[in-house]
């Protein structure tokens, strides 16, 4: 799609994303299976479904005495419940005695309720008269200080969803319920390719004119973070016949693939001709008003994403935030909580005016500062191929589309790296 | 300390906190020396400053013609600059010629400027008149559209500090300064004691009265999400000479050492007495005015934080995020962004009124809800020996000390797992 003068139409991030979204049906990866203890933070690939009651018995929650409720209704200190002590349930036993009338069983935190027992009172409420007696200084109702069997989880109920990420209490309730094994995702593979002919590996020397690869290292962590295995394919030369032999071998062995560089007019547009060439659709999207991002490619070959990024590490971070991330996130087979994003976000006011264009989305990177209890974002300027203004900041802050600029003290939504 | 009735003196968690910090004093871990590709996600166990000026050359920010800026003062498209294209810089070499009046070279993205030029004329603001000769239509500035040598990192600039953890952005950085290996903090050791004669290992069977171990699973996912490594100590029964054998072996080769379950009295009382008996200066505080999670111990050991939890699952996450992950963190290392803790909050709305009493500070699990836009908070209610309540729940809104509630539609600040 060219305009009248010949150049490229750019599309909104929105469209852009829609797009991608509308033509791609992620392929989920195929599953493992993993011990609980290796499975923190992954996803599930199948429901899980609690498969006994929890507890399997009805518990104590407190240290006391295991009582017919009936047996305290209408005790006060002045008049309290004369009890019999007649047993003491051991931690980990199963009682072999039912109470009658007017008898209590000592009891600890975590205890098996015996039969005749409806509930418990605890050792603060009672007074020792003698080894064999106590006094029951306030009545409990039916099932106080007690957690009933199945309280905690009903034998088919389900638990955690296909598409979970665990956490440490999911994980902890997994071993409460005797569940050691999961099935989850493997990790999406994501190829990454770097061009450019000035661009030289962080462990070789170089020469003026050179500069080292920054932008495999960013992502690579980006790519973990967002649940992803990150495949290094290396350094190539801009030319057609390496960039397509290496675009093909990787949409092979991986689920996405992003080649970064070549932001230059000539190397654009043959990345662009790869990804056409290598298969359908191709090219979705070519040049985006985002700011720093605008020659991004977007694609999809035969089912498999497929992105070309300007090299500025600065545009790198935030085109996969924008677009890379939440494919990815569909390629690990997430569902994703409708509010994780919140996680990620704070609100701060901003500490200058910052002027944008109409028709780009701006992204500012901002460090933040407090100020007299306030919360303050100050942008960090410079050019988007600086490093060095990603480590000092601590987010980023979006100018809309049709918004004009942020005025000094306007508050502004950070997105925290 | 007991008082008149000879109960346990309870602190508040500011003052157990307090205590903690000023007893405490972190032995940082040994460092480890990491390929960069290794060390995502660790802690700086030194400065990093810049080895050399980045990037090392003045370098193009876009395609099109390296000039000197004078040679474009007062071009218009009406009347334009006559510029001779007398050489192509090609990309990762070093320029072998200088610029003369009047001359410009041909320049990509990432390209370095020669001799002679000062700034980058954009391609779109040129007009092609044949293979020797372009027009300028607009004035350039001495520097425009050129990153300078040094500008992203000057030679000897701090980078990164001791105690920053490292971020995608940082470790691309480090690759781009051709830093490939860094000093890291090892990972501190904390040794989980699981305590309670009712507990039995999640992958064997249980009978009526006994429950499998819930907490060293939960806990093993919030350490290392604090950036520790746990070491499973095992179950072991409520017998002081067991429990003392176990946390001493533990106080050798672990940086933290914690019970869980014994809550109920008698085995509380122990816990405490073989911290006391083990070294100095022993228990700290025996009680916090916490919900869940107030039988808490506290202790140092010669230098070692060692903590007694109640085995409640709810008590063992507040009381791990109130008190174990803030000095788990210090033991990493971790020199912590000020505004790290605002990366896990975000304001809802309670959706009913929820009571607490005064003198205590409650924490209550939420799960998070979106009704026409607003952000609101639904209190789990349950029991907190229930491990499911923290699996429905999103995070925990604190009701502090000296409050006696809230009240439904009141903000809070909800803290996300």
């Amino acid at each position: 799609m060219r305009d009248m003068l010949g150049r490229e139409d750019v599309i909104t991030v929105e469209q852009a994303k829609e797009l991608i979204f509308k033509t791609f049906s992620p392929k989920l990866p195929p599953e493992a299976k993993l011990e609980i203890e290796e499975s923190y933070g992954r996803i599930l690939s199948r429901d899980i479904l609690s498969t006994e009651d929890l507890p399997n018995f009805a518990r104590s929650t407190v240290d006391g005495f295991a009582v017919d409720s009936s047996d305290t209704f209408g005790a006060t200190e002045g008049f309290p419940a004369y009890l019999n002590v007649v047993y003491e349930i051991l931690m980990g036993e199963e009682p072999d005695f039912e109470l009658r009338k007017g008898e209590v069983a000592k009891i600890a935190t975590g205890g098996m309720l015996p039969g005749g027992a409806d509930a418990v009172v605890m050792l603060e409420h009672t007074q020792t008269i003698n080894d064999k007696m106590i006094e029951g200084l306030k009545p409990v109702a039916p099932g106080e200080n007690v957690i009933q069997a199945g309280e905690d989880a009903r034998k088919g109920e389900l638990i955690l969803k296909r598409g979970h990420k665990l956490r440490p209490q999911d994980i902890g309730a997994l071993a409460g319920l005797g569940i050691t094994e999961v099935y989850v995702y493997e990790r999406p593979r994501v190829s990454i390719i770097s061009t450019g002919d000035e661009i030289v590996p962080a462990d070789k020397p170089i020469k003026s004119g050179q500069v080292r690869d920054i932008n495999s290292f960013n992502l690579t962590g980006l790519i973990y973070e967002a649940g992803g295995i990150s495949v290094k394919k290396g350094i190539f030369n801009d030319k057609y016949e390496i960039i397509r032999n290496v675009v093909e071998e990787s949409l092979k062995d991986s689920d996405m693939v992003i080649v970064t560089g070549g932001s230059s007019v000539g190397t654009k547009d043959m990345t662009a001709r790869v990804i056409n060439d290598l298969g359908e659709p191709g090219i979705l999207f070519h040049g985006v008003s985002i700011k720093p991002g605008k020659p991004m490619i977007g694609g999809i070959v035969n089912g498999t994403p497929v992105f070309g990024i300007p090299g500025h590490p600065a545009a790198v971070t935030v085109c996969f935030e924008q677009f890379m991330e939440p494919v990815l996130k569909h390629l690990t087979g997430l569902v994703e909580n409708r509010f994780a994003n919140k996680k990620r976000t704070v609100m701060a006011r901003i500490t200058k005016n910052l002027a944008s264009s109409p028709g780009r989305e701006d992204h500012i990177r901002v460090a933040l500062e407090g100020r007299d209890g306030d919360l303050w974002a100050r942008p960090i300027l410079g050019k988007s191929g600086l490093i060095t203004t990603l480590v000092k900041a601590d987010g980023t802050v979006v100018i809309p589309l049709r918004k004009l600029g942020i005025e000094e003290g306007e508050m502004v939504e950070v997105k925290l790296f």
